[in-house]
């Protein structure tokens, strides 16, 4: 009998037919020359018999005397091929309905009474590459971790057909286990108790939250984002290279999460103004960034902050948003780093990975809506990676939806590209696509307005 | 603002991720000779053009100030492209891949938050063919009515291709809309009002449940179909020709519907005894049977019996086997023809469909189960059907798992077949494919016992 942590607990407390609290991540990989479909056939009787199963995918919640969420259950025996699935596209297979398929994927609920978690190895697209979907709930594993996870499941020798799969990995050697729960796990053992003890880490996670609002010249507008969603989600995903973020980055004397946050401002932009719902004042973004840099590297503890970024999205030229949003990063890393350690340990542990905040009572409702949306930019592997000597092209995380949050954009380094991966609901935010092409647009826009 | 009426709430309230309540339709179709994948996709853009869609495809509930399940919404708008989809099966795209897709399709619950309703066109089979699985929630439309409905949506005719799709099909022309409600509109009003006062409609067909079961020399044995069930499941399907049904009944002085049922219960005589499972006394099933014509035509009223009847799965020799049945049933019909009118409205209304004794309060914990299996053979097509041009090959209904009944078999007449389909709990009824394999079996001992 293991219990389960309060805020793991919350996860799933928290999930409903609306909210399903899963991450996921969808792997694009191109198979070795002149192979084909029977390589994907003999890939997933190969992931079968992959079937010491690693305690994070036996748990699911214990009933206990009708009550759940209390206690885990470590099954001993896992029916792998109810979690490891194979899918088809239709014809002409291409991405998008590559894309349609992983919407419906990831707006399902995963089945209680099993392992949260379920793989799908997908083939049918039209230029012969194929596509592994996996989700995990965020009970199990955050978004990071599970990223993480899955790429000690990849090699970057392409030579080396020995498969593994991220269910059956041996632990890291003297490591940490890949998930201690949650990604408060991550942030430090002090964050969990605090968690534990809510709701005063709520207060303190609001006080350093409207702390930093208060440094923004303007609220956070109420958007077509910030609105109450449905259970029918979309995503798009998309690749860019790294080279030309970097050089806008260098020309603007920015940071590539600057350029990164300014492409996605220009995008939801034009996205916004297509849809003639674009606001007057500057959409916010909730930002989880890495601080270590910013002070000393042995001091440890402490290495997530969570920042509020004003994303210009009121100005019209690319240069003159791009170099706002990099003021209001600047500012807001000193107003967070400014903050008492509890205060910033409680935001970090409430606001990281960007979900956990539409379960805070009262706070999906409070108008306006403290941020707008989240962009996360989450480490992802510098070299290229091949799974059973399939390169992986695409590598793109997908988060969560929630009340308050319609959309959401995480991005990881894979390799040279910038993989984006978009999530929203069906019903309040149409057309989910269109992001991608104005994603396209506005780095062209910055690199034509910056890059001379 | 439409209430929702208290059996038809008792649907959605009593749904779970453990025990959705939609009921679903499998279809097979052969497209026109020299047409292929294009058919399929010109099929599916013509399918998105029905939009003049009905009021019974526009429902979902309504919230309520928090609470549901009270009354319906009617959408004005119904985003097609979401309950209509195309779907594809991996290679090498038999049958079997077919079914495994269905049951992952079968076992996922629909939106509240939209028409509760999903017709998936599903590509990819190795012969050419295609599949349309259909989902509709039982609030909405029994099983029987939505046979029909789909049935009208279909022609005698191979060369109409002015295709009809049961959301948008006309009201039958002065006739009762497709669905009142549940099925219990069809077995009458009072009906409907009896169950609206439940409990005491639940004493009623309580009682006249164990009336029947006094008749019979044993009760059910607890078996392994008897149980808790979890959320995913199986299904299998195939087709027997009607011709070799009638020439066992023939030869036997029985029914068709008493040689379905000897198929059945030699089927389950099979599995359980594979699975060490088989009890020493004979299973129950409880059939739905149209008892028209053992009364006036013109008498009217209740046609709809429940009837449990003894499968005789103790019994080794076929013949043997189905005398017994026919035995039974023909019993436990004088029985039920004498119960008082109430009771058998009440019955009638509470099991017909076999779905809702599972939300009797303390039913299914009660052991033994009154019976161990619903059997029911609903009414199909005569003749051969096409859709847009493409041959009818088979249509299987599929019905509802549900805690006490882990496993279902539904079948219906389509032209000069009889198409069964199975549902079961994946993990309570492994292997439910076997199934198939053992009613051909059961079949073929029957001809071989009784045809000379």
């Amino acid at each position: 009998m293991q219990l389960i942590s309060p805020t793991d607990s919350m996860f799933l407390v928290g999930e409903s037919r609306e909210h399903p609290f899963h991450v996921g991540s969808l792997q694009l990989f191109r198979p070795p020359e002149g192979l084909g479909i029977e390589f994907i056939r003999d890939a997933y009787e190969t992931m079968l018999k992959h079937d010491d199963v690693q305690p994070t995918f036996r748990k699911h919640p214990a009933f206990f005397g009708g009550l759940t969420n209390l206690a885990w259950t470590v099954d001993d025996e896992v029916e792998l091929d109810y979690h490891v699935r194979r899918s088809a596209l239709p014809s002409p297979g291409k991405i998008r309905d590559l894309l349609e398929l992983t919407g419906r994927l990831h707006g399902s609920l995963l089945d209680r009474h099993r392992p949260l978690w379920e793989t799908h190895l997908i083939e049918g697209l039209e230029d012969g590459r194929f596509a592994v979907y996996t989700k995990l709930h965020h009970s199990l594993i955050d978004g990071v971790s599970a990223l993480k996870l899955m790429q000690r499941a990849l090699t970057t020798d392409p030579a080396d057909t020995d498969m593994k799969v991220p269910w059956d990995l041996p632990p890291r050697r003297g490591g940490k286990p890949d998930s201690g729960g949650s990604l408060l796990g991550s942030i430090g053992g002090a964050a969990e108790s605090l968690v534990g003890v809510a709701p005063a880490t709520w207060a303190f996670a609001k006080k350093a939250l409207y702390e930093q609002q208060l440094t923004l010249p303007f609220r956070a507008p109420k958007t077509m984002f910030n609105v109450k969603i449905g259970g029918a989600r979309r995503v798009a995903a998309q690749s860019w290279p790294l080279a030309r973020i970097r050089k806008v980055k260098e020309a603007s004397d920015t940071t590539v999460n600057d350029v990164v946050l300014a492409m996605c401002a220009g995008a939801l932009r034009l996205y916004l103004d297509e849809q003639d719902a674009l606001p007057d004042t500057p959409l916010v973004a909730m930002v989880p960034v890495n601080l270590r840099s910013e002070k000393d590297a042995d001091k440890g503890g402490n290495m997530v902050g969570t920042i509020l970024c004003n994303l210009a999205t009121d100005v019209a030229d690319p240069a003159a948003r791009l170099a706002e949003i990099s003021r209001s990063m600047r500012e807001n890393k000193e107003v967070f780093a400014q903050l008492p350690q509890t205060q910033q340990l409680a935001l970090s542990a409430v606001l990281a990975g960007g979900i956990v905040l539409g379960l805070l009572p009262g706070f999906a409702s409070t108008a306006p809506p403290p941020f707008n949306i989240v962009i996360s930019n989450v480490p992802g592997g510098r070299e290229p990676m091949y799974w059973n000597g399939a390169r992986l092209d695409g590598n793109y995380p997908l988060s969560i939806a929630l009340d308050g949050q319609a959309v959401n954009i995480t991005l990881a380094n894979n390799g040279d590209n910038l993989d984006f991966g978009l999530v929203g609901c069906r019903r309040s935010v149409p057309h989910l696509q269109r992001l991608l092409t104005h994603l396209e647009t506005s780095l062209s826009d910055l690199e034509k307005a910056v890059v001379s």
